[in-house]
């Protein structure tokens, strides 16, 4: 009997997605990959080993009758937050786990590659349709938290002072920032969300009409040139363009610029992916709060887009962009071009709607329902994938979500205003 | 020169309001009105001199060119977070002011109430509109501070182990508990916010159209008696109904049952402002958070409405009920009726909406603009006012606002469900 | 049959001391006297009611069969940290007491002075031993309290913008500072400790031998024109100088000066229960914690003085001095004397002695052993009493004691050295 | 030119010691060596590279003009608190440090083991006395760090769900419990401190004289058995028992056992060096704070010996016993024997003093008077050693000192009472 191709797709995509997670490991030592960077970051150790215990828990153990845990232990090391699952060890101790060693999670990840080349090869008639939706589910899994695995070793590098990088960086010549152009979109009726064909997340769905009032959007996001400008213009300091929370919040914690960057005799730097590099004024903004965004875009005269303004601006653009694959590994300088610009790619941009559930919106059955839905609070979403989301991980539709506090993923802003 | 009407209308209810609020204070001692019982809640000394301040410094000092300030220090005492009108006393000090007395901001409130007289009455003429409107504000700031009067008193009172009532608890009979009756409403595009005419606050604005799917509302509150079957059905317990910073928050608060109420030998009773109670089963449960409110429509297998579905149902609805002036002091069961019932009056009601700026909302000019736009992150809208809420204070496009994790006002909620 | 002397001095003293407390109280109205302005200190009023509740619970209570209870709830309301004497009120909500009210607590003195009057009056020869000691202590205990009154008040008052007085000072001419002199002390066995022969409190005994090395004392307490020196050479900046422990704490509270002290455009001034005074040079040093006096001494090139150091050079000093009657309410500048000055009154002065037993001490028996055995860890001795301590209260062997971080008594030091 | 014997014993111990810290780390891989399990404890990985620093910068750099700094950015790396030597990684950030790797600092470790068998070798003669004392203080510096290398893996090991072991156990017969018997010593003068002649830190100085009331010690720690019969008597619930600051810090804590003790079905079982192992009775207790040694003392009707009892008892006991050389790397139960057992090694031994400086205390000049003197404040002397100080590190005066609720050393105790 054959595997029908949409199958095969997740069998072939399966691979691939646990070789990649391998790959942006393979630059760092057990030593680098054991600890615990912050409290909002996980060791990559931690990210390798919990993919892994995903398809585990959520496919082999259920689906797979001939399957042998691995180690009836690591339910507890490696379980993130699925309640439903049972007891985990404490998110904030990820990095007491020297053991399992890094041997023994290869170890425990070749067992598991074992068994899911097994089922989605031979065993594929035998498994049932909802198995390959979590093995989907599964890649995708892996695919966010290779993000995490790439942002997480940032915060490890830009805490260690010898300030080292994951990757060294090119030789490049700065390119001239350009101007922004204002694209106008309509009013009206719009339908938005997930609408089947293909995986999506079910916080996507149901797909669904939303009304919108006419808009502009900026062609490309926001620059670090224009972030310094703000700055100089003492955003930080002027109280009427901040939340309430937000300046609060930037008081507590004493920012004065993005995450990562610092003031040297030469002016400001900034930690990357790349090592400690001056600022490019070209390159997208990076590194901020969904507060920071919110008071820039006052102090500029405009405002954030809503989720669903970007979803429908974004019809008819190109979901390709500097992501993971191109390998730049930070934001890239937009290229002169027509309509919109980096909407895929480079940052994910906040945007002005707080993480709600769509009308009608129904969690996913079994644990994998609390993959998304019960964080629905106090969050924001952000749109398009930035410059270390794995190539072809976001849709239209993605909806990523963050605490407006939170800067250590690579996020930027759009600007927005009413037509 | 005549003043019209609408004038003449502002100069009574301004009157009326400024004498609400010592009938309010009126039973406390001065001992009693100094003390700040919470981070959340302030002195009902702070309350009256605040509000006074608020005239003051919004209205006398910028338009009457002949008013004489009362103390250039209660600027800074009384100013409560509007960056604009200079530094201030720490919001979590404000029981430290012992000084000026009681006896003086009974004498700031007279001085300023004289001035208000002057300008409305006599100089009324020479009064620009603006100012007019700013006095308009005032009323209903200070109807607003009325309502944290009685619910920071409760907060006082609660926290004094000889739990005394504000005012004595009159005899009744429990009312019997009706069953829930759910109204169908239908969707499409509705008008949303505040039309003009009449006053209302800037964050009502601008009306603007909003598209709705069928939905149903339940005709009353959630009541005691149904929160209690929410308990004893280990609601509290059950990871799966809560969102998980409604779980973490339960966890770290130690939350097992509404604010206030407290199990004894013979069941639970609750702290009011009538003294401690035995839990009334047919009364609109109150003081829970939104994430309780959450939780509970998920476990009753509904979902909170959200705002605009409120609102749009509302039409139509009388704007009376159990409000500050009806005197029970608390929420009241459910009369026999037709249709949606409870609706103003009794408990503020969480809806699901996060509170956000309307589509092309602009702050009101000047330090005022800090009246509501700084807070449109990380609360809740709540609709319909209170039993405690100043008579005439609300509308139907009303949007009161707390953090998710509040429970000090009397806040409820009401069932939805998609149709 | 007649009262022995040394029982009617317990009875006037007694009735004198209860007094007094009321008279400290008188200048602070009710809601003055509710408030608790930090978590080191407590309301006027529930010092008032606490020191009442020590005598009925205490001494009443146990001893005389006729007494009623005032109110059987006030012990749960004032009792302060006897874990024998039941469950209370939290330490941080004394200022949520609005009820019992003021006068209320009034009444509760009154209350327990006719009990008193009456035990020690007709019924005095029915009293047994245990029961006059008691009423020793808690004259005694009174007497601590009155001095927390003072130092309360002056919390409540300088976190008060309008930085009001409790008494306007009294113009003065400032004195000429005097220049150290430096008195030796031999070494050898001494003995320290309570001899008995009047009360005592249980820390101060049993009485033992001590072996000292020679020492110098400075003749005088360090002052504030010698504090500026401190503060001018950078003390505060000089890390050499510090523990590390009083490092980080000045760190992390930043602390730049003594407790009161603020800078204007006219230099250094400082708050005292006369208001807002310029910092006098001649004046002994106040407020200031054993971390910043240890930091000065090692500044000067000198060290603080053990309390048995401490003890044995008061031999022969007369216990008179600037104590609570004196009415100065401030320190005040040394006279020019021989010998000694400054050692009994006007500043509590820092030892460098750990506050623990005394070989072989042993609590006293009942609820009052928790008085002092319990707090023997983490603290330090100091000496003396200060400008506020009331007359008679203090003694060469009384050891006060207070965490090293502490800075709202009045506490300065003296300085020492090896001979 | 020859070198004196007690050089060439230095420069033998050196070497020594610097391969046992290379062994103790052994068995860790580069893994688990980068880990910082808790706020008290360090990654192994800078334990090696801070006693390396260590002699590097106290030593090398000043007296050998032909040492190359082996990476000028390691100062900021690897210096723990000596404020005089420069700013530094911050503390609780010492597991970030993933570079330099592990192979890094055994390079490190080469590099400087190279210039120390030079300066001690061939160019030995030219080394001035002041660099050998520094050299023989860097050796016990080292020694105390390898002490804190097995504790800090205890951490890491305890803090893992798979609990390892560091070094599996032997099967071993549990040793019969012997009866406790007392001891009897005199009172007096003796005197007390390092009398010269040999290495002592700077705090064991100077020798003085001391004043002791005659006393009894028990022959042995307390053991496992009778704090089980402390715990089964409700020790952790009785609040006579225990000091104001300790009945504090076992609520916040919810301590109810000793450090790493955990109840399973079969009882009490105690995470070791040798992994999870059940409670043997006869083995002293160990991982207790001061609090609870102070309670239990106080609930067997004893006290804790001071310093000064301690170390005049231990004259004439032989200073050997259950250290780290031993091999069993946890505390062993005392054999039958005549007059004081475990003095030495097996727990360290709280004492009821707290750790000052005695009479005439200097620290020694230089960055390394650091060492000592600035921690002379709210901290406690412990005495002895334990199963895991290095053979020949402690004296009869050696002063340990931890904070009074620090419990992840080896800490136990030994009762005393008056005679």
């Amino acid at each position: 009997m054959d595997i029908p191709d949409f199958r095969q797709n997740t069998a072939t995509r399966l691979g691939q997605t646990r070789r990649i997670s391998l790959d942006i490991a393979e630059p760092l030592s057990a030593e680098e990959q054991v600890v615990q960077p912050s409290e909002d970051a996980s060791p990559t150790k931690w990210h390798l080993a919990h993919t892994t215990w995903f398809f585990e828990e959520v496919v082999l153990k259920p689906f797979d009758p001939g399957y042998r845990e691995y180690d009836p232990r690591f339910n507890y090391c490696f379980n993130s937050y699925y309640e439903a699952l049972g007891p985990r060890h404490p998110r904030l101790q990820r990095g007491l786990l020297t053991r399992p060693t890094h041997a023994e999670v290869l170890g425990y990840r070749a067992h598991v590659d074992e068994a899911l080349r097994r089922v989605t090869g031979d065993g594929a008639a035998a498994l049932p349709q909802a198995a390959w939706d979590l093995l989907e589910l599964g890649v995708n899994h892996e695919q966010q938290h290779q993000e995490l695995m790439m942002t997480d070793c940032l915060v490890l590098f830009a805490g260690n002072p010898l300030q080292p990088a994951y990757r060294p960086a090119a030789s490049e010549e700065p390119r001239e920032p350009l101007d922004v152009k204002w694209i106008a979109f309509d009013g009206g009726i719009s339908e938005v969300g997930h609408e089947g064909g293909g995986f999506s997340f079910d916080n996507e769905t149901p797909r669904h009409e939303c009304l919108l009032r006419p808009f502009r959007l900026a062609n490309r996001a926001v620059t670090n040139g224009e972030w310094l400008e703000f700055m100089n213009d003492g955003g930080y300091d002027t109280v009427a363009l901040w939340l309430s929370d937000g300046w609060s919040t930037i008081q507590r914690e004493g920012w004065r610029a993005p995450l990562y960057w610092e003031r040297g005799d030469d002016g400001w730097s900034q930690m990357t992916l790349r090592g400690l590099l001056p600022i490019d004024p070209s390159r997208p903004v990076s590194h901020i709060s969904f507060y920071e965004a919110d008071a820039f875009s006052r102090w500029a005269g405009k405002r954030l887009p809503t989720e669903f303004e970007w979803e429908v601006a974004s019809e008819g653009v190109a979901m390709d962009g500097n992501f993971l694959g191109h390998g730049a590994l930070q934001p890239c300088a937009v290229a002169n071009s027509e309509g919109l610009s980096q909407m895929f790619g480079d940052v994910w941009e906040w945007t002005a709607s707080p993480y709600v559930g769509y009308p009608g919106f129904k969690p996913a059955a079994g644990a994998v329902g609390e993959y998304n839905g019960k964080f629905m609070c106090n969050q924001f979403v952000l749109k398009g994938g930035s410059c270390i989301t794995p190539d072809g991980h976001v849709r239209r539709t993605y909806r990523n979500f963050f605490y407006p506090h939170q800067r250590w993923q690579f996020t930027g802003l759009r600007l927005a205003s009413d037509a």
